[in-house]
């Protein structure tokens, strides 16, 4: 049943509202919208682009009811603007492939693509191609976005080395106590640390500025960006590096004030899902390089551990240096499933 | 529940095995599968890139049961691929982001990304990264490809000129005949005809060297290709051109044999979707040279009318010379989503 008011969207009229919404003009984009394919022209330079893709799919990666379409845009193309931050990647161009059911309006689909233009433009990204289509129940979105380097400096999850220094941006755990409150109900924020909690989990900052930074300073020798947990992440990290690592639990940016509605903060830095932060290494002899010159106006970075030779193996230091393996217990899709699937 | 015999499919594990599956190796791709983002070089020259990107929802799109796992990978990157033909580009590189529903096996999804290789790779087309994600109950997929222009010759929906000769390539129709088939319970082929119609719907072979051929002769001046049904594609051709369009009735490549099953043939080939046939503007001057230099080892191709300057509006032309307005009745997610849905 189609709510009252909102007139059956027609795809034609739908793709002519958001290219007359996004009359982005650049020397490299020669078509944007509204033909068979989107084309761009790089520039005469030896520039590396990259390319990146993900699907949020409903009640698996949100619930409706949570969101306003203009979050759920926002949040949508933040997830791919996190991956292109960790290759310290310049945001660009995307995609967005969206599958919606019959009682979504128009004017839902129209905010849903002003959210991705909210967090898309100030960053770089503009979109230039789309596909929309019915879906039987439930909301499906896929954005792939495009992304350019800047001299070439682009940081992989390969390039660790046993020694290095393991960083995250931020604080670790905000985004699975939003989860947790919204779980219990409060979609509306009861106090200060409620509203980060919930706004890191709804409307999570991809870091951008910060991968930028890090990866024309030099400093980071491999970067990621934690979007399934540390505990999923960071293995991921040493096994492309063919290293291992140590994290001390006690220097983890915890988000503390997640105790409060009765959380494990250390927990949720460990497992929780969906913080899009940085994780990154560099190299001891360029640690005071980073402290000195690290800038104020980014998000602040933490030293939680470093690499070893132990490849492979993650330990967890306790503050009693005694240490345990650190159990891969974040959100994989797949192995994991009962976890944290909202379903 | 999960079928006897499949392991719960871990994400890691998959991704390994698709790219021990996809060595494939380009001076221009830096980094494939793996990482946050792929990572691709663009030669020093000054040729276009194309993107596109499309997503197939079970249930809409496809029925689960109409399908092997390789035929549904093998129509999914064809239907991007037909958009980088209906372009002039030639395919080099594509993501998919699939999420699936418990009970869909590893083994599945490895030889739905074998149907995926099957048909990219003799295209040009290799897989650069992904997505994995449970989906609560249906099959979603979303692949976007990229494309590159040769010697820069893109055609574009706007090129089309009144007067313009309008063609398509193979036959119209053929593909909704074996939907039609589907829907009535003909799952395998009991005649020749049969087989071709399902394998119209079920494989289509995207017009990938018709297209470049177009493109790099210099010939066609608009293009774009028929998804939607021509009733629904060529407005959208006319719309970029800012003209009208004739079409004769009797030229239509139809699918005649799609009689024996009930169906018109000609309603089929006007408003029957996915066929993932080229549409294409020539202007009369350039006629013979088309006849005389189109290789005969391309899907032969049909003068169905012309471009009229008459803007805006699509005539269909009779046998006696009488006309009709060709109303748009193609496959449209939105406006026309009773017509066709197999919900």
């Amino acid at each position: 049943v189609r709510p009252k008011g909102s007139p059956p969207a027609d795809e034609n009229r739908l793709i002519q509202l958001l290219q007359r919404r996004s009359p982005f003009e650049s020397s490299i984009l020669i078509k944007g919208i509204g033909d068979d394919t989107a084309v761009i022209r790089p520039k005469r330079t030896d520039e590396f682009w990259l390319i990146t893709t993900d699907m949020l799919v409903e009640n698996v990666d949100f619930r409706r009811e949570w969101y306003t379409p203009r979050q759920l845009g926002r949040k949508s193309i933040a997830v791919n603007l996190s991956d292109l931050a960790a290759m310290g990647g310049r945001p660009r161009f995307y995609t967005v492939s969206l599958a919606v059911p019959r009682g979504i309006s128009e004017r839902w689909m129209l905010e849903f693509h002003e959210g991705l233009a909210e967090r898309g433009k100030p960053a770089g990204a503009h979109l230039i191609g789309g596909d929309l289509s019915r879906s039987g129940k439930h909301i499906a979105i896929s954005i792939s976005a495009l992304g350019e380097s800047l001299n070439r400096k682009v940081i992989y999850r390969s390039g660790g080395k046993a020694g290095d220094l393991v960083y995250v941006t931020g604080r670790l755990g905000r985004s699975a106590a939003g989860l947790h409150l919204l779980q219990n109900g409060r979609r509306r924020a009861g106090s200060r640390f409620q509203k980060m909690a919930l706004q890191a989990h709804r409307d999570p900052e991809p870091r951008c500025a910060a991968g930028l930074w890090l990866a024309q300073s030099g400093l980071a020798h491999s970067m990621m960006d934690i979007s399934d947990g540390l505990s999923m992440d960071l293995p991921r990290l040493c096994a492309a590096s063919r290293v291992g690592a140590e994290v001390w639990v006690s220097s983890l940016p915890v988000f503390r004030e997640s105790a409060m509605w009765g959380c494990n903060p250390v927990e949720l830095a460990l497992h929780g899902g969906e913080d899009y932060e940085l994780l990154f290494t560099v190299p001891s002899s360029k640690r005071s390089r980073l402290e000195q010159n690290y800038p104020d106006s980014l998000p602040p970075v933490t030293q939680i551990g470093k690499l070893s030779a132990d490849a492979g193996r993650v330990w967890m230091i306790r503050p009693d240096q005694t240490r345990f393996p650190l159990p891969p217990r974040g959100y994989d899709h797949f192995a994991q499933e009962c976890a944290r699937e909202l379903g």
